[in-house]
C-alpha cells in the first residue's frame, strides 16, 4: 500500500486541524497514581448501578436504546437542577442545562461558541491543564493572571481587560476555577467574585466558571458560585458526574441562560449525550444524591489529609511548599530550591510514581518548579507510599543549594 | 434579572456559533413515525444489556466508571475490527478505529479537521439531512451532485472536480452515501465506486463514505465498500451501534489511516466515548453480534415490504414513484405530479404521521416534490396504517393536475 504521507495530510487537513493531534492515552499505569484527577475506585457503588440498570430496562428500556433530546435526556437535566438548587439554594430551571459529553466537553463547547482565533482570553496561571490544550486548538491567545491566596487577583484582571480595551482588542471569556482551583488550591474569596463578575458586566465578558469539584467540599465555608452572582447572564458554569459518581458514564453539563443553549449545542455534531448512560446515572442518583456525596466527602478528605501528611513527613525539612485545599482532589506543591525538576521525573520514573508537571498546567510558560498532585485515586495505604516515594526522589533531585536560598 | 439580550451575545459569540443555534428535539411525538430512522424498539435486547451491565461491574467495573482511553475502548474497537474483517473479509487492525459518540459524531470530527470555511465540498443531493447541517456550520460551500439507480453520477464528480481545479479552488472532500444512499436508496456500482477511488487519488481528494447501514441488507448483493478499494489512505469509513443494537449507547466510529485518528480525536474536547457505554455494548455483541444482525435483517426486512406494499396500494393508482431499497430504513418518495407538499405536511400533522420533506434533504434547495420515509421504528401494523393515512393524505393534496403532467 503506498499510502499517502503526513505531509500531504496536512495539505488537506482544515486550519485548526494542523494544530496538531491527539495521542491516545495509554500505555501502561504507574504503580503510585498520582498524576490525574480519577475518582476513587473504591467509592463506586457497582451493585446499586446493575439494579439501576435493570430499572431502566423494564422501565423505559426503548427510550434508554434509542436517540434522545439533543440537550439530554429531561431526567437528568431535572436531577442536576434539583442538585444545584437543593444543595446551594439556586433557583435553576430545566430550560438552564444543557447535558454534555462530561466537563470537559462542556468547556469544549463554550470555547468554540464564544472564541475565535487570536480573541484574547484571561485564565488563572496555573489552570487546569486540558483546557490550555482546547482552548490553544481554537488558537485563543492566552493571556494567564496569577492567583494568591484568595484566588484570582481581580485586580490584574481589571488592569489586563483596561489595557486590552486601550489596545482595541476584544476579550470575550474569562476562564476561572474558582472554587478548589485546579491545580493551584485556592477557593476564591465572595469578595473577588463580586468583583469578577461586576468587570464582567463591565467590559461586557462571558465568565466561563469551571467547576468540577463543588460538590466536595472537606472543610471551610462554601462561596456563592459565581453564577449565582450573575444576574446579567455574563456566566456560563460547567459541572460533571465524574467526580460525584464516575467518569465512565462521560456525562457532565453546562449551567447557562437558555438562550445559550442552542448556540452550545450546535457545536455537539452528533445526537446528544448517551440516553442510556445518563438514566443509569440518575436512577442511581435520584435515590443516592446526598448520601453518597457526604461518602465521597469523608473518603476524600481521608485521602487529602494522609497526603498531606506524607508531605509533611517527606519535605517538612526542605523550603518545600504545598497547597492545602479545601476540597477537590488536587495538592500544588513547590518543589524545594534547587530542585532539578528533570531529575524528579526520572526518579519518579523508576519508583513508578505518576503526577503532572507544573509545565502543563501554565498557559504561558514557566511552572518547572511545581508539581500537582492528586490525592483521589489511590488508596490510602498506596497514597502514602507513593508520596513517600515521590518526597524521596524530590530530595534526591536536590542540586546542592542551601537551604532558604530562593530564586 | 437585567440580563442581556440576544443582541448582546450575538457580539460575543464566535462567528461559527453566528451561524445559528440548536433547537432541542422535543415536543410530542406523532402517532405515526416515519419520520426519523430510528432503530426498531422490539428488537432491543433488553434483559440480555442488564447481564451484560452486570457481567461489566463484576469484571471489570473499575476501569468501567473511570476515565478511558481517549480514542475509546480498546476492547470495543477490537470488536469494530472483529466486525469488518469477518463481514467483510477486510483486514483491519485496532489503530485504524476511532471510536466516537454515534456516527455523527465521527462525521463532524471528519469535517472539522479537513474542511475550512467557503472550502468546496462535493456531496449527493439528496443527501443526510444531519449531515448538511453540519457542513454548514463548519462555512462548506456544499456543491450537490445527482444520483442515479447506480448510485452518484461519477462522471459529474470528475466534471465538477475539473472545474473546481480549473477555477483554483482546491475540493478537499467528497462525502458519499455509497451504500443503501439515505435518502434516495441506491447502491453504488462496484464500477462507479472504483472511478470515485481513481478521482480521489487524482485529485488528492479525501472520501468521507458514511456506511451507518452496512450491516443491515435485505436482498442483492454487497459491494465493497470505497474503504476497502482505496490503497492510498484517501478513505474515511463512518459506521455506528445505532442501527445494529440501539441508537442510545452514542457510539460510532471511524475506520481510517492510523495516522488520521490523532488529528480526528483532537476535535473531541472531552475525554472520549464513554467507558461504560462502551463496555456494556461490546459485552453484549462479543457473544450475539452475528445472530443478531441476522435477526434485525429478518426485522426490517419485513417492515421494508410492509411499506412497499402500503405505497403500491397507496399511491399505485398515481404516477409517483418510490425506491425499493436493499437495505438501510429509508424509502425515497416522489410524489404524484401536482401535489401541494404544504398541504400534505398539513394534513399529516393531522393525522399524527411525520416523514420528512425531501428539502431538509437537498444541499443546494430543491426537494419540494420528495419525502423520505423510515419504516424502521414503527411496529408492522403501525407502520402499515401510517402509510396508508399518509398516501391518503398524499392524494387529498393533489391540486388536481391530470395524471401524466411533469413539471
Amino acid at each position: 500500500m503506498t499510502a499517502i504521507g503526513a505531509e500531504r495530510y496536512r495539505e488537506l487537513l482544515s486550519r485548526r486541524a494542523a494544530r496538531g493531534s491527539r495521542a491516545n492515552y495509554g500505555g501502561i499505569a504507574p504503580t503510585y497514581q498520582l498524576g490525574s484527577g480519577k475518582p476513587d475506585p473504591a467509592s463506586f457503588p457497582k451493585h446499586e448501578l446493575v439494579v439501576a440498570m435493570a430499572d431502566v430496562m423494564e422501565i423505559e428500556g426503548d427510550d434508554a436504546l434509542t436517540y434522545g433530546a439533543l440537550y439530554g435526556w429531561d431526567g437528568l437535566r431535572d436531577l442536576v437542577v434539583h442538585k444545584y438548587n437543593v444543595l446551594e439554594g439556586l433557583k435553576l430551571e430545566r430550560d438552564n442545562v444543557l447535558l454534555t459529553n462530561g466537563s470537559n466537553d462542556a468547556i469544549g463547547l463554550i470555547i468554540q461558541a464564544f472564541v475565535d482565533e487570536g480573541d484574547p482570553i484571561i485564565c488563572e496561571a496555573p489552570t487546569f491543564m486540558a483546557t490550555i490544550g482546547a482552548f490553544r486548538r481554537q488558537g485563543a491567545d492566552l493571556l494567564g493572571i496569577e492567583l494568591d491566596d484568595e484566588g484570582l487577583r481581580t485586580d490584574l484582571v481589571a488592569e489586563r481587560l483596561a489595557a486590552l480595551r486601550e489596545a482595541g482588542r476584544r476579550c470575550k471569556l474569562i476562564y476561572t476555577i474558582p472554587t478548589f482551583q485546579n491545580p493551584a488550591g485556592p477557593t476564591m474569596s465572595e469578595r473577588r467574585r463580586r468583583h469578577l463578575v461586576k468587570l464582567a458586566r463591565e467590559y461586557e465578558v462571558m465568565i466561563l466558571e469551571d467547576d468540577a469539584y463543588a460538590e466536595l467540599r472537606y472543610d471551610g465555608q462554601p462561596q456563592p458560585s459565581m453564577y449565582s452572582l450573575d444576574d446579567a447572564g455574563f456566566v456560563v458554569r460547567t459541572g460533571t458526574v465524574s467526580k460525584i459518581l464516575g467518569a465512565g458514564f462521560r456525562l457532565g453539563w453546562v449551567i447557562a441562560p437558555p438562550m445559550l443553549l442552542g448556540y452550545l449545542s450546535a457545536f455537539n455534531f452528533g445526537g446528544g449525550i448517551s440516553p442510556l448512560a445518563s438514566r443509569i446515572c440518575a436512577y442511581y442518583l435520584k435515590d443516592h444524591l446526598e448520601p453518597h456525596i457526604r461518602e465521597l466527602i469523608d473518603i476524600y478528605r481521608a485521602k487529602r489529609d494522609s497526603m498531606l501528611e506524607a508531605l509533611q513527613q517527606g519535605l517538612g525539612d526542605t523550603d518545600a511548599a504545598w497547597s492545602r485545599p479545601e476540597g477537590g482532589f488536587f495538592i500544588w506543591v513547590k518543589l524545594p530550591s534547587g530542585t532539578d525538576p528533570q531529575r524528579v521525573s526520572e526518579l519518579a520514573d523508576a519508583a513508578s510514581v505518576g503526577y503532572v508537571s507544573g509545565t502543563m498546567c501554565m498557559p504561558n510558560g514557566g511552572g518547572e518548579d511545581h508539581i500537582r498532585l492528586a490525592f483521589s485515586y489511590d488508596q490510602p495505604e498506596q497514597l502514602r507510599e507513593g508520596t513517600r516515594l515521590l518526597c524521596e526522589a524530590i530530595k534526591q533531585a536536590g542540586v546542592g543549594v542551601s537551604s532558604g536560598t530562593t530564586f
